[in-house]
């Protein structure tokens, strides 16, 4: 074998892995200026298929990054959910129930988008490139370490994690693809000037690279859970059917067999079919896609879905068949230096519109840590956090799972004494799994950015919790402004000072202390704001009670820093939007409360104004001076 | 002189003067295929300064095009009007009221956005580049003929109008700007190889070359109307002031003189100031800048916003002063092959916002009706009601302006039989204007295009004015859609059937037979639609007035040509938007309606499903049969 040539490289963070989770990894790094590269084995983003359901949550972290008019220009919407069971007669399936598909309220985005994964990863893309980042593919990791020595150094010159390149995998790609079989003869290859592999020294590394994981392999991180017997095929097409809710989401019990109708952007339908326990199986367990094709599928499809019919569908853009697998990995986390994201951390069944979301989320969750700590803000301990809430929830997530999949899989009972459940049992799942299945449900635990101990003072602002959908206007020109709009994914945390009624001379007095208690050279403000810029760390944003304090001069002075920084709560001037949001809150719009939010958008603590020591004390957790 | 070089061309549409009038027209011509060409003598767009309020309507409009959202981004909005007058004892001007600024509530943009002129500009001329057209500048024309014996020729190879373009004139200025001055030695520059005119023959021109228009000049078209005594300066700028609604628009009548404070994008805001009527007058009557400046004019404010301040601004952007002048030209079009709009046509005080809504609204008008008859669709004479819509408009604009300039410029009185007008008279005034003001209440008056002989079966679709926001859902999807949205500015005449109650089987009878009358041979949709292709000049859109029509298949066929074509009159499942959609129309829940809407989003006619005979007369009058 000749001698190799090598490259080297160093780099703040090395994504591995351009699907839904690296992608947003990635977005929220480069927007936040991290030195970030990314790279990809497939040689192209996904052209068709896999995942593609995005939950109100979802949408509401895409618009905290400005790309959810993006998806909402492209996606399709489901409002509708509509459920057909045999009739006990006939046995013929019909139209029992029809619901909003999301029943949360909270949300601006009161439904599920569906678009399928290569255009999600396209947004995301475009979006990376105005950071002058590009995905480099196809690339594929041939070796991973993390120094012993370097792992806990915080010296920013240090890149204690290696990554070595597989040699020659980009020529191997490209000559597979012009039809050469030369997997034995690399070497022989032309030499073409290029290195023949590169080494990447960098200081962490986001294995976002699917359910088969190198990463995840690399450091025998074992998958926890188990394969189950359910078997269903899925089919994407534009079908000429006379099924009347081919554009809402359905759900099909028939006696003979389960189905699910996801319609998608333009004209497709997404279409999950349940198969038998051993069709399509092998012997050895695994799924045989030799055994299937879509147009069996669909056979099977048309049986459960009479009297309805299913013509030869114009256009087959994607099938598969799968076997459902309910397992998270045991960490996500090797040293605080190298983690896992998104299908390497989690496998389930994709019928509930999980999966991609759970992904973007964990890289959501991961991105502003990462950033804090890479900036010197924060301490590295802050990384400990992403296993402890994302591990959570992903276990939360699998047994949610295993309950919506076995009622999905089971039957529907047509009289007391039969075997399965009743429609009403199943309904009531549905809507007891709405907050997770919209993805506005999830409370992180406790931790040192979660701390839960004034609660009280806002009661419906659940620490843990996103920030729900709220309208208040600015005080200044009275203009509705959607509260989440404020709490962009920018890496500052937000301090929401809720000022109650600040005519009333007494508050006025606890509000101007207030400002003093902020402004301490010692208090939270001060002492974690870069170079005393408070705005480069943090966002002050002030809400009265009152209409009426269009004279913000008022108020101290770190609680107007512009006018764009107060507000009221009152219903817009001239239309139906607002108002409420201390009730709403559950905040006492006299005596008002301080609520800091997440760079994430969950409410990390909440305090009353006397208590800024609390949140002197929340920060001095992992936080570093500057 | 030595012998010139000329260049000829050909064009479809010329258009001359690249303002807000000129660009909309271009952009609506160019989105819809039309050859058309742009120049304006001015070498830049437009920097600072000059127009920057847009109405609710032209909010629409641009949304119409696709363009709101680039607007939206950009522009302040104000949402509230604040009335300050003299305290009648110490004179000094306090706080009399605060209202919407928008009082209409039939529009998805309840307020007006600010933003000046050359960003509003940037958004069309982006626009127009992704059709491939860019303004030629400076060009500046210096000669127009019509000719006789081609103007009234309808082949489609005859170019009836000639415009020669002033030789050298992009010479000169590029000379200018590097301060030679060559005046008169045009002929003595150097040689570059390129022609020093063009001669550009075209079917139509659209002259939106401003207040002195040349195009206007040429064909010695008067302005009817007069100068007033009413002097204003203007300053746009970044305030420091305690003026408490200085975000607001503030309508300030004090003992020193009017005042109003438009607050724009980002920090800045517009100062209008009312001067003595002589002053910064010369002798001949003209505004003579020499003897102001913005200090003298912020001295002016100043006397009547006390007790308030303006300290020194950061940054003046722009200023001027006027004269108000209220004047309409006595054509607006030369045999229907040359057209003039915008400030060509209608100058008046900027106060009301109302300028350059007035000139998009002048090229929305036209643009499309330029279009029907370029592409052999519709008879010539259809040009014939731009003049009589617009002049019309125009007209109604002045006499508007007439009373709002005289309030505005005139004194509040403090007590019964002073001189001078109570607040109260102010605000009725400032609320009748609303509908004009905010663009939504104009209504064109009966026409080829416009016929109110049914308005009773929709009894709030006024003939004439534009179809008001509404939200619907989507039958198939229960998807919430703004019912603007569906009638976007593609060029397309959009036929609403509100198809009343089908799952009655009397009015399921009617639609049917409806359906029938429709699909007639001798029909509007097949007689008017090129190649036989109903969707290429129509859009058929069906809304019935009951939910839970998912099976569209029970419509007749032209009622239900996509899926997406189908709406009810709901409430939306998961929030509070829409239902009522018949009630707000005035329309039978019951029996319907078909309600023609004009490419330009304006009722056109009305009928009721057994008068399908008095549709089909409506397009007889102006399309030609295909």
């Amino acid at each position: 074998m000749p001698t190799r040539t090598v490259k080297t490289s160093e780099v703040d963070v090395l994504i591995i892995g351009a699907g839904p989770a690296g992608l947003m990894a990635c977005n929220a790094l480069s927007k936040a200026g991290v030195n970030v590269r990314i790279v990809d084995k497939r040689p192209d983003k996904v052209m068709a298929g896999q995942a593609d359901g995005i939950q109100p949550r979802t949408m509401e972290v895409l618009q905290s990054y400005g790309l959810v008019d993006q998806l909402l220009a492209q996606a399709n919407q489901m409002h509708i959910a509509a459920f057909y069971n045999p009739n006990p007669v006939t046995g013929a399936i019909e139209l029992t129930d029809r619901t909003p598909d999301v029943s949360e309220t909270s949300t601006p985005y009161p439904f599920e988008a569906t678009l399928h994964q290569g255009a999600i990863e396209e947004i995301f893309i475009d979006s990376i490139r105005k950071s002058g980042v590009e995905v480099s593919r196809p690339i594929a990791p041939g070796s991973i370490q993390i120094s012993e020595i370097d792992k806990d150094s915080t010296n920013p010159d240090v890149f204690p994690v290696r990554v070595r390149f597989k040699p020659d995998f980009q020529k191997l790609w490209l000559t597979r693809s012009s039809q050469k079989v030369v997997l034995n003869h690399l070497d022989t290859l032309d030499d073409d000037g290029q290195p023949d592999t590169e080494v990447v020294h960098t200081k962490y590394v986001i294995g976002a690279d699917g359910a088969h994981s190198w990463v995840r392999k690399s450091f025998d991180i074992e998958m926890e859970g188990e394969q189950t017997d359910f078997v269903w095929g899925v089919v994407d097409m534009v079908p000429q059917t006379d099924f009347p809710d081919i554009r809402n989401k359905s759900a099909i019990h028939s006696n003979h067999g389960s189905c699910m109708i996801i319609p998608r952007e333009d004209d497709k339908v997404r279409l999950y079919i349940q198969l038998g326990s051993n069709e399509a199986i092998d012997a050895t367990g695994r799924v045989d896609k030799e055994q299937m094709g879509p147009e069996k599928l669909l056979d099977v499809a048309r049986k459960s879905m009479a009297p309805y019919t299913i013509k030869e569908p114009k256009n087959v853009d994607w099938w598969t068949i799968y076997r459902i697998g309910q397992r998270v990995a045991a960490r996500f986390s090797v040293d605080e230096r190298v983690f896992i994201a998104g299908d390497a951390c989690h496998t389930h069944s994709p019928k509930a519109g999980q999966g991609m979301n759970a992904s973007m989320n964990d890289a959501h969750n991961l991105a502003w840590k990462l950033v804090q700590v890479l900036r010197g803000w924060a301490s590295p301990l802050l990384l400990k956090t992403y296993e402890l809430e994302r591990r959570k929830y992903a276990r939360d997530l699998i047994n949610f799972d295993k309950e919506f999949a076995k009622m999905f899989s089971g039957k529907i009972k047509a009289t007391e004494g039969e075997e399965g459940f009743s429609h009403q049992e199943f309904m009531k799942a549905f809507q007891t799994f709405g907050g997770f299945t919209s993805g506005i449900g999830i409370c992180y635990q406790d931790s040192v950015i979660t701390n839960a101990c004034h609660q009280s003072h806002a009661r419906n602002l659940i620490i843990g919790k996103r920030l729900p959908s709220q309208t208040i206007l600015r005080a200044a020109d009275g203009r509705p402004i959607e509260l989440q709009h404020l709490v962009p994914s920018d890496t500052r945390f937000k301090v929401l000072v809720f000022a109650g009624d600040i005519y009333d001379s007494a508050q006025k007095a606890r509000v101007d202390r207030l400002g003093e208690d902020l402004a301490a050279a010692d208090g939270f403000l001060r002492r974690y704001s870069p170079e005393g810029k408070i705005s480069t760390a943090f966002d002050v944003l002030t809400i009265a009670s009152k209409r009426d304090i269009v004279r913000v001069a008022d108020l101290p002075d770190l609680l107007h820093s512009h006018w764009t920084k107060v507000f009221v709560d009152h219903k817009e001037f001239n239309g139906p939007r607002g108002g409420n949001a201390y009730a709403n809150f559950g905040i006492d719009s006299h005596a008002g409360a301080v609520v800091i939010i997440r760079p994430d958008g969950y409410v990390g603590t909440i305090a009353p104004f006397e208590h800024v020591a609390d949140l002197n004390g929340y920060f001095a957790e992992f936080t570093k001076q500057s």
